[in-house]
């Protein structure tokens, strides 16, 4: 039988200490949904005793119910000169009634004098009368030792002495964290093994033993790993790796590390194809763009792009590939590129739901438009709606759905600051006449609302396409604004999202192809769905 | 003695493999030039016998003079049906002419047999003969066994004879890569001793051992330390940990660890203090936002939220930061104004002849200035143009050559295509009218020539200045093109090229900010010339 790992998710409690990460208390309730869906077991909701968002949270979590994980409510021991019933932080955490508590407390001798600025002597019956407090008041009982690695670095005996008190206190879990993210794997396994002898000094051989890292020295998924690897059943992280500072372990990167590749067992089992939509998911929710070179779920992760590398992947994958794809719930994607021939475009083709076939001529003119293309600036990596779009033309699929006149864009600096662009636009749908208006922030916005606005009349779904990403590039090996400059635009509506790109020497050329091959895109999406 | 470690970068090969992340040859000269003043051993250019663009790098290097690093071509073993003599790929790396090549085998059965298609003792043959064939005609011969950690787990025997070959060749330096990256670090003690045991039986003792990790399991530092902490002698990476896929192994986390942590020694030593510059001038050039969470050099890295945490790190920073900041060239930032900014201002008021002093006042509104443009979303690190300015106009030292009555910039699609765009400007030097009015390729660069011509005849000296790039960049957290762009502009005379920068949700304005600064500081520069 295979260990049993349990994992513990952080990221609305450490997870939002991240700049910029931020969620709403509705936000907070989805992810927790998500959280259990896929078969995480403790959900670290919040500190209600220093975070009034948190009381919220707690007080809404209890019409929510949960199919497997424990929500678990996380704060500090008591005040030295309060008892725990007296204690508002202690108080505070009963009062989140979750099934289970997480209590921290001080393992680093430094802390101890540093910043609670009490006796070492002290600390430890803070530590023991916390957790003795609570642990016939609660299912649930962990305890994570703060800083304990930089604590066991400085003073062994009595970091050592700390978790004894947790384990006399009644902790069911002790978690060695590393709080300031400076271990590097290789000093774990000495630690791991004092603690598991001091640990059956204790006579609690028993004890679950846990790890929470942080990220500083971007060894965060390794010292997990590395944790686990030595005998503890329990890790703790966040989606994303968000967390204070660099950020926290990143559990999208060690739960596939679990069960792939260490044979060990945690309940998310099958649910791990779930984790491509649970990462980005948390990332939406934050509104924050997805990393595309994030392991497992990234779009880059399973991305070939050498002509060598994608032939080799296509006669055995694992060639270029740790693990398939799919097991995560993310995509094999073949770059459009240079180096790229027919049977990169029969892929997409078949990806498409276009007929194109290996001895077709089609496949040549395809080949050769899209040279013509990428010798005059054009990317289409990121930009993959655009080829799709090319496809079509090339094929003689393409669709006008409506006739440009012609648009003007006006900018000047009487009036106000910063400067207001127009942009008028004059276009046909079925041989309808359109001709509006619209101001805009810059020449591109004034332009796309124009355009919208004179379209969506004609096609109501466009009201839920978003422009998400705008990104200008000028073209090496020219000069300055006069060289040619290529603009990807990245579009997003209820469904998905998507990229295209236009390239001129004028950037409001170049704008503006990239924003029509986005409507067209979607436009087609569009008719499809409706069929 | 410390062992000394060698540095290899590989970020302007492997890194460039990373989607989005793209390289001119002049920005690949620019980070040589950088790595080599840091003190980086090797710097990876290039396959010159895969890519054209490789080619042209390498000849263009043969006039930089580097102090300290070893440029570097990279190429496969020869092709099994060609002698090295006849070998495309061989005879582009001698052509390369560079002072070291790294030549890549294969050390995984399953890639020889699925990937090259020939017997697995021709594999041998090629590795042997194609490193004795460049043995005497380059300085140092580099080894990277792709694949070998997959290799040493599904063949142990065959994947160790291939190195043999590697090291009866005569490979200096045999690097054991991780390739696909699914290698975790609890996996490597034992794979390095035997390899080590293996180089001792084969009387290669010395031989240096290098590794070469990529990030798939997000583990590719803390296996690249893991590595050397097991008596690697060479690590390769990339700045930022640009690269295939997930990317490789991140020299940012890297160096700082082999340093602060681990004891040992490169030549990087005391240039660690310019590790923050160098990986923003990395994502710089490649228009690229900077990773806020990134251990070391990111701007979150060492960035406190809490009230406690603050406190406790300035009572003792080392309370709640694994290193001191300082080291490695990044800040400290909490939310009160801090001290961090003041001695970086007083160093650049040196370098721009500016006369401040420690307990100026001056000090602290240059700072406040800063940190307001900051937060609206200025970035002076590729911008010092800009900055200088700042500080001239913070201590009323700012003049004006213009006053700038308005501007209007009108495009149409009624004429011609591409279209073509119109600007017209007024403006006043020393109470003289001018208004003038000039095409463009775009609104930026029909500005760009207004602008200048209604200034040259009162500043000829304009007449030398010349845009070498323009950079735009969506502000993130916001949407599409309504959101903030910075506008990043270089700008070179005959004697020097500068950076300046704008913001402003409308791209125009943005841009003009942008010009008006480079402009500004050319005329003070000549002014300052002239006296």
């Amino acid at each position: 039988m295979a260990r049993v790992i349990q994992l513990y998710d952080t990221t609305l409690r450490d997870g939002t200490q991240a700049e910029n990460f931020n969620l709403s208390v509705d936000d907070k309730i989805k992810v927790c949904r998500q959280l259990d869906r896929i078969g995480i077991d403790f959900i670290e909701g919040g500190w209600p005793g220093s975070n009034p968002l948190a009381v919220a949270f707690f007080e809404r979590m209890r019409n929510v119910e949960l199919q497997h994980a424990k929500l678990t409510a996380f704060g500090s021991t008591r005040h030295f000169q309060k008892p725990p019933e007296a204690d508002g932080n202690i108080q505070a955490l009963l009062a989140a009634k979750t099934p289970a508590i997480t209590i921290f407390g001080k393992s680093w001798d430094i802390h101890v004098i540093d910043a609670l600025r009490i006796e070492l002597e002290d600390n430890l019956k803070i530590i023991e009368d916390s957790l003795a407090y609570l642990r016939p008041r609660v299912q649930h009982l962990i305890y994570d030792a703060e800083h304990f690695f930089d604590g066991f670095k400085n003073n062994r005996e009595y970091c050592l002495a700390t978790i004894g008190k947790a384990i006399k206190g009644g902790a069911e879990t002790v978690v060695l964290c590393d709080t300031n993210g400076g271990t590097l794997p290789h000093e774990i396994p000495e630690i791991m093994q004092r603690v598991q002898q001091f640990c059956s000094e204790q006579g609690a051989r028993a004890i679950r033993l846990g790890i929470h890292a942080h990220n500083d020295s971007e060894t965060a998924v390794a010292n997990a790993l590395m944790g686990v690897h030595l005998g503890a059943n329990h890790v703790q992280g966040t989606i994303n790796g968000f967390g204070e500072r660099c950020g926290n372990a990143n559990l999208t990167s060690i739960i596939p590390a679990l069960i792939f590749k260490m044979g060990l067992e945690c309940k998310v089992g099958k649910r791990i194809d779930q984790l491509y939509t649970t990462a980005r998911m948390v990332n939406e929710l934050a509104n924050l763009p997805h990393n595309r070179y994030q392991p497992y779920v990234g779009e880059s992760a399973f991305a070939h792009k050498g002509g060598v590398h994608i032939s080799a992947v296509q006669r055995n994958p694992m060639t270029y590939e740790h693990i398939a794809p799919e097991k995560v719930g993310n995509i094999r994607r073949v770059l459009v590129s240079d180096q790229s021939g027919k049977a990169n475009i029969l892929l997409k083709a078949q990806k498409y739901g276009l007929d194109v076939h290996q001895d077709d001529a089609m496949v040549a003119s395809i080949v050769a438009e899209l040279k013509r293309l990428e010798n005059s600036g054009y990317q289409f990596e990121a930009a993959e709606a655009s080829f799709e779009l090319l496809m079509r033309r090339t094929m003689g699929l393409h669709r006008d759905f409506f006739q440009l006149e012609t648009f003007r864009v006006i900018h000047h600096t009487f009036d106000q600051h910063p400067p207001v662009t127009e942009a008028t636009i004059r276009l046909y749908v079925d041989g309808k006449e359109v001709h509006t208006a619209s101001m805009g922030d810059g020449p591109v916005n004034a332009l796309d609302r124009a355009l919208r606005k004179a379209l969506t009349r004609f096609y109501p779904g466009l009201e839920d396409m978003e422009l998400v990403d705008y990104k200008v590039r000028v073209l090496t090996g020219e000069h300055g604004t006069g060289a040619k400059v290529r603009v990807l635009v990245e579009t997003k509506d209820l469904e998905k999202s998507w990229g295209t790109v236009g390239v001129s020497v004028n950037i409001i050329e170049a704008s503006w192809l990239a924003l029509v091959d986005s409507i067209n895109y979607k436009l087609i999406k569009d008719e499809k769905n409706n069929h």
